[in-house]
């Protein structure tokens, strides 16, 4: 069995682990298996208690200057619809050169090359830092135990650079490097204001919630534009690489349109389409009910009305003042329900000259043959800040992932090409080769 | 047996019929039950097909010069949860002096009350017009098929003035005479502006159906006006009885907002809230939905949106007109989505001063020897427009129902008081004996 044959069986292996966090299944058997996976390769390791899932972290100093941190995630989604996989989801099954499992790409696939890539550059000595990693088991359940898992372990995490996941092969197979993320604050409002519905005859003098929260909707939002005071200050303006970045950004508006089935977009013209995508803070309804909402009439005016609503944040903005003034706004408009933030992200935004930068697009030409398409951030969230913005640490991407466009991550037949497992496998070796 | 109790035996009879219009059950039965009734009391009478349940039409031509037409329905509602009831809906059991039957108070009590009394006035002589019957079997399931009826058999219904059902025994014991109706139109908005949805780190770009409506929908209601050209234009201002009906009307705000458990109202005052409640038309939202409306954060951005919303219309405010000037200002101001009525209705109020309301209110005093309680207009909705618009009958009121505060029409153990059955035979009676 030649080595590569190895790392393919062992990431089959890892595949086999039914760890679908949701059910919270497998998870120890897993955990245990990625820890013994990094003793056995000369880390040290240990499965780290949370308040939910263990963390698996492991360590291994080569006496260097630099130590850059390596997160994954080791839980995937549920299996349903289980009937449309046409092979068990948890066997690991390759057909044409690809392996279909769940987790085969998000996030196990991506995991494991990594971990070959440094396994190689180790037994090369070509490699410059030290190395950490943390393996997190409730990323798929949108991670309620990892802040407070990172805030609680400062030393053991400590580093000056990290590689998140999240990264696949775009457009032509060429690797997507994302130099940072998008905030998030995502929000819940609820007003009851009586007991029961009231029949609408009753509109001229009873409140109607679902009225009160359109209107305190409408009020904070017009013409695409957010109207809460200073939104839109601390936003930082691009550099001229950065610049560059969105003018390189491939983008296709009909392509776009016709993935979702969308009539139209916003507005047109692929530049501000692009600048938009990345660069302009959202304020987005993700779910609004409220009253009747069978077939046919029923005339009531509703007791009770709620929201779910999401900004979308760019560097500099920062969610915990966002969200304090959504809900000044929204109090001094007269809005009497309750408000709730069910999550706060900080956006990041990496330098484009950041030795992490240079080294992950230097990398990604020298093994794909292709030029990396660069985001300045990913135009969606991840827990990014937990690492940059808690733990001081400097630079962030996300990078290196097995994924490419017939991956279908979360959905059934979720796969792999072993080609692209072997990819990144090299891809992260000849990254760490150059970074330092 | 007295007369009184065989009335009480025909009305419990009538109960026995499981008439539920929804599960188009033992409608037939009913049907021909009561047009039996009508032809052995006299009146020549039919069953006539319509493009649903049948109606049954009565007729009596007692040579006058002046016709009433009476409405009533012979449909009940369904009788779940069935389990709440202490004894079948369909027994028509008598405790403590009440009836108890799904339909007793709502309608078929008042449809016999009212027989009866025709009855009684036919016997004594004392009756100045000649009489004609309409029996509908859907009102409960929003008379599908009652506007082409009507329009097809003008000349059999054609008459001077109509009794409508929906009235009841009000606040101690008082019974209740509305002059008309506030009008209605119910409409249905919805977009779909994609395929599937999207996840919300796209809102930079692609538009939100849920937006979309929130936006489209505020627009045109502004401190609870209705923003439609000409809407408040037609309204017809109250003549200075109508003003002395809405001073007399006897209405408590915290008793009405106990009833609903109700936080607060939409202004305060009685005056004032008495005069919203008939005189004002508004703008209601029945039912909003879009998105994600499960537990936590799902980040997406709705593809489909959804909304019911009802207009009240006060004389002279016209029905088709709203829904055009609704239509119009939706698309003027960019609406995509679709826009459908499931209702219409015209406002109707008669005047006070006609024969029709100061008979039913004389002979409401002298029956009950209370002040009844008169509405100008009721704050809900009934056909009765078919009647007078429609037909060209220029008196209508509500008046004359065997209901009261305990009768939970649509409710499990509707009830009503054997005494009130009584009584509404006789304030029928008396309504005959002045009504010419």
């Amino acid at each position: 069995m030649t080595q590569n044959e190895r790392f393919v069986e062992t990431y089959r292996e890892l595949l086999r682990f039914r760890t679908i966090s949701a059910e919270h299944r497998e998870i120890r058997e897993t955990a245990h298996f990625l820890r013994d996976l990094l003793i056995s390769n000369g880390f040290s390791a240990d499965v780290l208690e949370t308040d939910g899932h263990p963390v698996v972290s492991g360590n291994l100093n080569l006496g260097k200057k630099r130590t850059l941190l390596v997160y994954n995630h080791y839980d995937v989604q549920p299996v349903d619809p289980v009937d449309e996989w046409n092979s068990d989801p948890f066997s690991a099954e390759i057909r044409d050169g690809r392996i279909y499992a769940r987790g085969a790409s998000d996030n196990k696939g991506t995991l494991v090359a990594r971990l070959f890539g440094m396994i190689n550059a180790i037994k090369s000595g070509k490699i410059n830092v030290n190395l950490k990693i943390i393996y997190e088991g409730e990323e798929e359940i949108g991670n309620p135990s990892l802040e407070k898992f990172v805030n609680r372990n400062r030393e053991l995490l400590s580093s000056d650079a990290v590689i998140m996941e999240g990264s696949t092969l775009g457009e032509d197979g060429r690797p997507i490097v994302s130099l940072g993320v998008k905030g998030l604050v995502y929000a819940q409002l609820e007003e009851e204001i009586a007991d029961s519905d009231m029949h609408s005859s009753f509109a001229s003098i009873a409140p109607n919630a679902a009225w009160n929260l359109v209107k305190h909707l409408s009020a904070l939002y017009e013409k695409d534009s957010v109207l809460l005071p200073g939104f839109y200050e601390s936003i930082k303006p691009l550099s001229p690489e950065e610049e560059r970045l969105l003018e390189d950004y491939p983008f296709h508006e009909e392509t776009f349109k016709e993935s979702f089935g969308l009539k139209y977009l916003k507005h047109e013209g692929r530049d501000s389409l692009v600048r938009s995508l990345f660069c302009s803070p959202t304020f987005n309804i993700d779910g609004i009910y409220s009253g009747y909402a069978g077939e046919g009439s029923k005339t009531v005016t509703p007791r009770k009305a709620s929201a779910k609503v999401d900004f979308r944040l760019v560097p500099d903005q920062d969610p915990e003042k966002v969200y304090h003034s959504f809900m000044d706004a929204l109090r001094k408009n007269g809005f009497k329900g309750t408000i709730n933030h069910l999550g706060l992200e900080y956006p990041v935004r990496t330098s484009v000259n950041s030795m992490i930068s240079r080294a992950m697009i230097e990398s990604a030409k020298n093994v794909y043959k292709k030029e990396p398409i660069v985001m300045i951030n990913s135009p969606g969230t991840q827990p990014m800040a937990l690492f940059t913005r808690n733990l001081g640490i400097k630079e962030a991407v996300s990078a290196i992932g097995v994924g490419d466009n017939k991956s279908r991550a979360h959905a059934p037949n979720e796969s792999v090409s072993v080609d692209n497992f072997l990819l990144s496998i090299r891809h992260t070796e000849k990254f760490l080769e150059i970074f330092r």
